[in-house]
Formats: C-alpha cells, structure tokens, sequence
C-alpha cells in the first residue's frame, strides 16, 4: 500500500496494495482491492467497494455504498483471468451519490451520479445522470 | 449518544452522536451519523447507512443495506456546509425494504417500500411503493 | 455451523447457523444468517447479505454487496412469524453481479443477472437478466 500525507481511514476498513493520495478520506465497512488508485483530496463513504483497476481522480466523491465492477461475465461467468478484467475511469471532481453500482467505465471530469442509480456506459458529456440505467438528466 | 431502555447493538458498528430509543435493534455493519433519531422498537439491519438528519418513527424496519442521503449535490458536487443538507422524515410503522436508496424525502406514517427501490419524492399516501424511482403500486 | 474442508473466511464477517461447502469463499462485512446452505466452490463476496432460507448450489458466484431477502411484507408490515418467511433456490453455476438485490426467487441453473439490477421474479430461462426489475437480456 502506498498513502500520501493526511490520508484518513476509519475502521473497520479492509484495504489491499492500492494508492491512496493525500489528504483522502476513507470510511468505515470499505474494503478496496489491488490496483486502485485513489487520488488527492477524495472521499470514500462507508459500506463502498472499489475493485482492482479502478482509478479515481482528485477531488472525487464516492457515496455510501458505492460499487464498482470489472467483469462483465462476457462467458457467462465470472473470469479467473485478470486479463479480462476491464479498468474504470474517474477523472477529476466527480460526485458519486450513495447506493451506486457502475460497470467497467470511464466518466469525465465534474460528472455527478443521483443516489441509486446504474451506470452502464461511459459518460461523455459533463452532466448530472441518474436511474438505471443511468441516464443525463441535465448538462452542467 | 443517547440509548433509550433495551437498546441492542450488534458489533461492529458506527454509531456516532445519535440517539435510540427504547427496545430498538441495531444489526451488524450499520453507520449511523450524528443527529439521527431512530424512535421506539425500530429495527435496523445490517450493512444500513443513516446519514445526519434523519429521524425515524416508532416501530420502523430499515432492511439490510439501505441509504439513505441528505445532499442533493445541488452545486454539482457535495456541500461542505451542513446548513444544505436536507432531512429525511420518516413517520410510524414504515417498513422500507433491503437495498433502498433514499433522497432526502418524508414519508408518512404505514408505508411499505420493496426491496431494490430508490425513493425520489415525497410520499404521501399511504401505500407500497417500489422501482426506480419508486412508484405507488398499491394503496393500505 | 457446518464448514465444509477449504472454506476461507475474510474477517470481519458474522455467520450464523449457517452451512457453507468444501472450497467456498466468503469476503469481508458479509453476513449469513441460519437456515442458509451455501454449496461447493462458491465465492461470496463482500457487503453481501444473504437471509435464512437461502439455498445457493455449486459453483455460484454472488458478488459484492447483493442482498436477498424472504419477506414480501404481505400483511403490509414484516413478518414476525418465520413460517411466513419465503425461500431463495440458487441452482448450480449462477452468477449475480455486484449490488444486486433478490426477492424471494428461484433461478435456475447458469443464469447470469448484471450489476445493479433488482430480481423480482422466478427466472426460468438460462440467460442474461438486468434491470430494475431484472428482465432477459439474452438467453445462453
């Protein structure tokens, strides 16, 4: 593992060799695997789970109970392979609400998730987005 | 924290400054933030997040994994300033099922939500509601 | 409980009277009550809550935060008599993706249910289901 400076973690917490930057905060019940960086000035609510190949950028938002995936169980199961295994994106600024899930995606900077919703494909546009799927409910 | 009469607690758990009341149950894996009321004989199951500004009537049941919010990113992004986060109301016997989402909303007293629903509006009619966003389907 | 030879547990987790089969793995903040058979080779994975009565078969993979549930709240309330407490039948080789929330339902053998999605109904055709509420994408 690799903290910068000021990085908060509230226990219970389950953390594996990822990258947390500086002055981040990370809550209770989160367990964030292998190859997840987290950038500068984050916050990472309770309950929330990012997965290997998740990167986030700074100044982001992550909700309670957010979920990331990266497998899309393309053979109709889970792959053991880690090459399969698809990266997500989160550029700079972007608030995601609680009780989100994402797929394997990329949204750029600013984007804001509503509470709930599904992301299923990337998001382009600067934007507010919610439901499920997920879809831009009003450009910022 | 103020714990009324026959409070349980089932560890680990969050709880900050907030207050239960008699013969509440708490389950495991829950946060529950500062000015919180959870009322009288009320159960919360695990893996739950109540946000600040929440209170909670007699005899509620939050199922397992619900959270519930209280900022509407109105900015584009999280509010540093308590002043702008919102309450959630939730009156006598409401049962909200596992895996609810909430906005900030009040919601009156002997509804019933089903399990997966993210609550968007007020509700105001006694009823079951569920979807995304959830929707009356049937009046009590 | 019964454990069967090879089973890994990441702590902290909370088990019950549950079973859980030879080389199965269950992640972190997850939580198990009685009554529930987990099979062989199946991987549980973290902020995952499953209920009594809950039956998972072979090879099952059930990922990140997904929650069952065995109360339809029928009488307008939960129930608090377990006769009324409904059944979940897991067959062999199912995939359920991260945040997905399940009704009391039976899945046949080798489905697949996408991230996010709420699972409302029997599914009795080998396939690929998403959505609130989860529907055939794509049979297999």
């Amino acid at each position: 593992m690799e903290f910068g400076s000021n990085v908060t973690v509230v226990e219970p917490c389950n953390l594996y060799e990822c990258k947390i930057g500086d002055s981040s905060f990370i809550g209770p019940f989160v367990e964030i695997q292998s190859k997840v960086v987290v950038g500068n000035h984050c916050r990472v609510q309770s309950h929330t789970f990012i997965c290997s190949n998740v990167t986030l950028g700074n100044y982001c938002f992550i909700g309670h109970g957010v979920t990331f995936t990266n497998d899309l169980f393309r053979k109709g199961s889970p792959s053991a392979e880690e090459n399969d295994w698809l990266p997500t994106i989160i550029e700079n600024n972007v608030s995601i609400g609680s009780g989100v899930t994402l797929l394997p995606v990329k949204i750029i900077e600013g984007c804001v998730i509503g509470a709930g919703s599904v992301v299923t494909k990337n998001l382009k546009i600067k934007g507010i987005y919610a439901g499920n799927p997920a879809k831009l409910i009003r450009k910022l």
